[in-house]
C-alpha cells in the first residue's frame, strides 16, 4: 500500500489499523480538554511531540503522517494516509483542510475491486489555507502560502501564493 | 415536503423526525466502534444492509436517503434529504462529500417564511472525490468522476470525469 | 486582538478562553437532544436567545459573535473569531460554511511569531450557501446569497447572488 500499489481496502491487518486509529481519534475528539500529548504521540508516526491541534481530526492510519515540530492543524482537518504524508516544521493548516493520498481507478470496474495512493510532501513554515484540499502526489514548498478553499492538484514551489480551483500560483512573497 | 413544495421547517412532525435522525447520529458518530448494522439499517431509507461508512456522517431524516448496494461514505459526509436522494451500486464519497436538496426563495421575504427542495439523483459506480459539493435538483450519471472540490449545479452524464466550479466535463472516462 | 494587531495565541488569558469555549462545544456538540437554550447563551456573545443551530459548530472564542434575531447555522460550521464577527437578522448559513477572522503574516519568518485577525460583517436576510468560505475583513450586505462552495475574498453588496472562487456578484436579487 505504501509503494502506491493496487490493494484491497478490507484486508484484515488494514482494518485493525483502523479500527486502533478509530479508537484514538474518538477519544481525542470527544475530549472535555486539549488532546493529551500521549494521545498525540500514539497517533502520528512523527511528529506528535510538538503537534498542536484543534479537534475534531480525521485520518486513516496516523502511522503514515510524519510532521516537523509544531505542526498546526484547525478544527475538522482529514488526512487519508493510505501512502506517506511527510510535512515539515512550523506548517500551519487552516479548518477543514483536506490531504489526500488515497486514489481510486477511474475505470469503474476496476474501482470496484481495488484502490491505490501516491505520497504528500508538504515543506517547513508552509501556511494551508482554511477547506483547501491536497490531491495525492502534490508536492508543496517551503515557506508558501495556499489560498483558502483552493484545490491543490499539481506541485506548487517554495516561496509562493498559490491560489484557486484548480490551484494555481500568483505571486512570489519572499 | 418530498413533492418539491413550500414547507415550514418548524412543522412538528418534521422536527420529531429531525430529533429521531439526531439521536440515531450522536449514538452512530460517537461510538468507538465502526458504525453497527442495525444503526445503518434504522438510518437510512434503503441499502442500510450494505453501506459502509467512516462517521462522522449527518443529514436531515435519513429516510429519504436509497442507497444501492455497497456505497461508501468518507468521513464527514452530509446529506440534506428534504427531498429523496437515490444513489446507485458501488458509488463512492470522499471526504467531506455535501449532497444537498434544501433551497431556499432567492427573495429575502419569502425566505424568512418558507424553504423547498429538489431531489438528487446519482448513479451506479460513481466516484465522487472529497469536498465535492452536489446541488438540489443535480442528477449524475453511472461510471461518473466528479473531481475534489467541485460543486455540481448542473447535470453530469454518464461516463465522464468532471470537476470545477462550477463543475464541467473534461473527458469522456470509458 | 480585537483591534486587529499582532497577538500571541499562547496567551493565558487567550488560552483560558479557549479552554471554556471548548468545554461547551462539546457539551453542545455531543448532546443527544438539541442545543438548550442556556448553552446556546453562554456560546455566543449577542445572539444566543433566538439562533437556532445544528451541532456540530465550531469556535474559537464564541464571546466575539454577535448575531441578529434567528440566525441558523447547519452541521459543522466554523467560526474562528479572534476578531468580531458581526451578523444581523434572519441570516442562514449552510452546512460546512466558514467565517475566519484570523490571518498570519505572509512573511515565513513573521508567521513563526504572531497572528493577527480582521472583523467580518454579514448582513440581515443574507443565504450563504454550504461549504462557502468567508475571508477575514469582508462585508456581505443585506438580502444577499452567497452560492455554494464560494470563496469570498472581498465585499459583497447587498441584494445580489454572487458565487464562484473568488466568489463574484453574478445578478441582483431584488
Amino acid at each position: 500500500m505504501l509503494a502506491g500499489e493496487l490493494y484491497d481496502p478490507l484486508d484484515p491487518e488494514l482494518a485493525a489499523a483502523r479500527i486502533r486509529v478509530r479508537e484514538l481519534l474518538q477519544t481525542l475528539n470527544q475530549s472535555l480538554s486539549s488532546p493529551g500529548r500521549d494521545a498525540l504521540r500514539a497517533l502520528f508516526g512523527t511528529g506528535g511531540d510538538s503537534v498542536w491541534m484543534q479537534p475534531p481530526f480525521y485520518c486513516d492510519y496516523g502511522t503514515n503522517i510524519h510532521l516537523g515540530e509544531r505542526v498546526f492543524f484547525n478544527f475538522n482537518c482529514v488526512v487519508l494516509d493510505v501512502c506517506e504524508v511527510r510535512i515539515g516544521d512550523f506548517t500551519l493548516f487552516g479548518p477543514a483542510v483536506q490531504i489526500y493520498t488515497a486514489m481510486h481507478p477511474m475505470n469503474a470496474a476496476e474501482r470496484r475491486l481495488s484502490e491505490f495512493g501516491k505520497p504528500v510532501t508538504i515543506g517547513s513554515d508552509v501556511w494551508v489555507g482554511g477547506g483547501a484540499l491536497i490531491l495525492p502526489g502534490v508536492t508543496i514548498g517551503s515557506r508558501s502560502v495556499i489560498g483558502a478553499g483552493s484545490v491543490v492538484t499539481r506541485d506548487i514551489p517554495k516561496g509562493v501564493f498559490a491560489a484557486g480551483n484548480p490551484c494555481r500560483v500568483v505571486r512570489e512573497v519572499e
